[in-house]
């Protein structure tokens, strides 16, 4: 076994800080994909892979890639995660395992020519933020990608995916040219966005299995009418329908416990003026279990609650599936590496499922995968808020290095 | 007294249709003030009504007059109603007023020249679709419109009041030269909005009090984060708290029972994202009560509900009065002129609060003011569906013509 390999604690901290500030407004990180910010973050990380002595690559998509060549044929050990962010999000969710992947692979060039070659990835799109496309950058290079999905997916400006690519050089049409084959192993390293790990005060985790998610919008549909001359017995309020569903699926969920959960994050309620009683509502449900018979029990018992809802106040719900995602299991040679990594790096560690969804989910049906996480401060995520300290970023991005290590040499 | 006067059915059948025609979409009505179908109903008005044989003008913001000129100089008398329309609207929302109006000075004219000018006014931004500028048009002929208000004010584009209103043709900077001093008398005819009239089988409903209309804008503050990361029970879901909140202030208003009546048409979640728990809320509050103590005493108890939701739910709740009206009493004297006209007509009648606010409820603070009501199939208003019957608009008319001859001659 190899010794720990040490990443460069300030080249890592310039890192995060340096294309922390790309997209970063008051209101928190806004980089999505083939946006001016999201241009910026790819011509910077190019600048950084050069820098650090890895050839750097962009394909067809927009994936950006650093590779430290091997010296044999037996394909790539890649590492990374996404650049893009939710809207209103943080500086490390992605951004981290991308900048600690980069980081591993530019300590990784003092110890020669690996056996493997190995490369780090940035890949676009995980969030869905701009157009709904989950893990794209992850489902180009698995060739899952259809044809027509530049042409037909919009942005909420109504600008297509194939407008916004050629808007960043890229050819919708050589999609498939971003597919690989060569694909020995995936390591994604992410900070955990909950707080088992700073709650327990444990350095690592170590992901056995990402959840399922399933993601429903929901339509209610009542009787638009006025807001002073309609009594309130005499209204089919959609919105207050729709509140009423949120509520008591909500209770669902937390009757079944931890770590079930569920969100109801988008809405929309038409025609959305203060003296107008509402006539539609469309809300997004996310429900997460990392038992997917325990998940779909749930969403039957959510469906069965919004069709009584609906009764009791006269309107009509209708729910539509948008997202059923399978878990995915990790790769337990992989977690054996990275278990032995950490121990070798003196951090302490433990097992535990995600709780979000990852690239790594996708990439293990096609990949073997495994993921680390690295504690968030407060379990916060998908906010300004988010943050991870220097010093577990490091030891995050030291014992992905030397899991790297002890594949590639 | 004279006899009944009677207005062209098929006059005002076509001026209902054409103009119903104009911003109408498979979605309902969209006509709002200084757009382009806006710009059309102008156009199309100002030239019915020189067919009608009436003078045409259009003051400094946009409102579209029909002059008979009297043989005295004892001011004018003024009928008519707003143009505008709510987010997919119905057809007679305003435009029945503006459009009976005209038919009925259309019908005058043939009873030679009145003592007292009349005239019909299409009212523009009655109901704040646009800006927030709740009746603009009335304001601006009572001289109650601010000298900022047009740099200030902004539409959901950004663009400007200012702006808008030089691509309609106005001067901005000439706001003040609207302001009318000659005003006698004010009749408002409107559909009822409310199915009482309806329902009872009554023809004309005599509105002797307008609701004074409380806005509010509620806003919740909650912790934004990750819905997949974050357990249930530690959430502080800013979606959830207002949900809750929106559900139980209703209960408040539904114990007082009718007419008390409110109304959260307009809601905003931030970040608005299916995997992102809500960490701000804002919603509208609409609660109307004929009497202005029931109102405040029912606004109490909304404001104590929801400070008990949010300390429940551990977010924060702040609540502004964004408009916060009077009462408006119509004038009794107009009134018995609607009673004896609606009698000379054969139409039933009985009087009645109004639901909804209108612009009288304004004009009545300066001139002697009084509305008639014809009834809303179904009572459905603000709407695609909105709805009165051909036979109840020339009723309607009729009376209102009846009236006018009855103050003019």
């Amino acid at each position: 076994m190899t010794d720990a390999v040490h990443v460069d604690e300030q080249l890592l901290g310039r890192y995060v800080a340096e294309l922390g500030a790309i997209g970063e407004t008051p209101d928190g990180m806004y980089r999505f994909m083939y946006d001016a910010a999201w241009q910026r973050a790819r011509d910077t990380l190019l600048r950084w892979i050069a820098d650090a002595g890895l050839e750097p690559r962009v394909d067809a998509v927009g994936n950006v890639f650093g590779r430290l060549p091997g010296s044999g044929d037996g394909g790539v050990v890649l590492t990374g995660s996404h650049v893009d962010t939710v809207p209103s999000g943080g500086r490390y969710d992605g951004a981290l395992g991308v900048v600690g992947g980069l980081a591993a692979l530019a300590a990784l060039r003092a110890h020669g020519t690996p056996a493997t070659t190995l490369e780090v990835v940035a890949l676009c799109e995980e969030e869905s933020s701009r157009f709904p496309a989950n893990f794209f950058g992850t489902r180009a290079m698995l060739g899952l990608v259809g044809p027509d999905e530049p042409d037909r997916l919009r942005d909420r400006d109504g600008t297509t995916m194939a407008e916004a690519m050629r808007g960043a050089g890229l050819d919708p049409a050589a999609v498939g040219a971003a597919e690989r084959h060569d694909l020995r192993a995936f390591l994604e390293l992410h900070i955990e966005q909950g707080r088992v790990l700073a709650d327990e005060g444990t350095d690592i985790g170590l992901v056995e299995v990402i959840p399922g998610i399933a993601w429903e919008t929901v339509t209610v549909r009542g009787r638009q009418d006025h807001a002073g001359a309609t009594p309130m017995d005499l209204r089919a309020d959609a919105l207050q329908a729709a509140a009423q569903m949120a509520r008591e699926l909500t209770s669902v969920v937390e009757r079944e416990g931890r770590p079930a959960v569920a969100t109801t994050g988008r809405w929309t309620v038409e025609p959305g003026q203060p003296s107008v009683v509402p006539g539609l509502v469309r809300f997004s449900l996310d429900l997460r279990h990392p038992d997917l018979a325990v998940r779909d029990r749930l969403l039957d018992e959510v469906h069965r609650t919004c069709a009584d809802v609906a009764r009791r106040h006269g309107v009509e719900v209708d729910v539509v599936r948008d997202k059923d995602e399978e878990p995915a299991v990790m790769d337990a040679g992989l977690l054996d590496v990275l278990r032995g990594s950490a121990e070798a790096c003196g951090a302490s560690w433990r097992r535990m499922p995600s709780g979000a969804g990852h690239d790594s989910q996708l990439m293990a049906t096609r990949v073997p995968t495994a993921m680390l996480f690295v504690p968030s401060v407060e379990g916060r995520s998908h906010t300004p808020a988010e943050y991870t300290t220097p010093e577990d970023c490091v030891r995050g991005a030291s014992v992905l290095a030397t899991a790297l290590h002890r594949l590639a040499w």
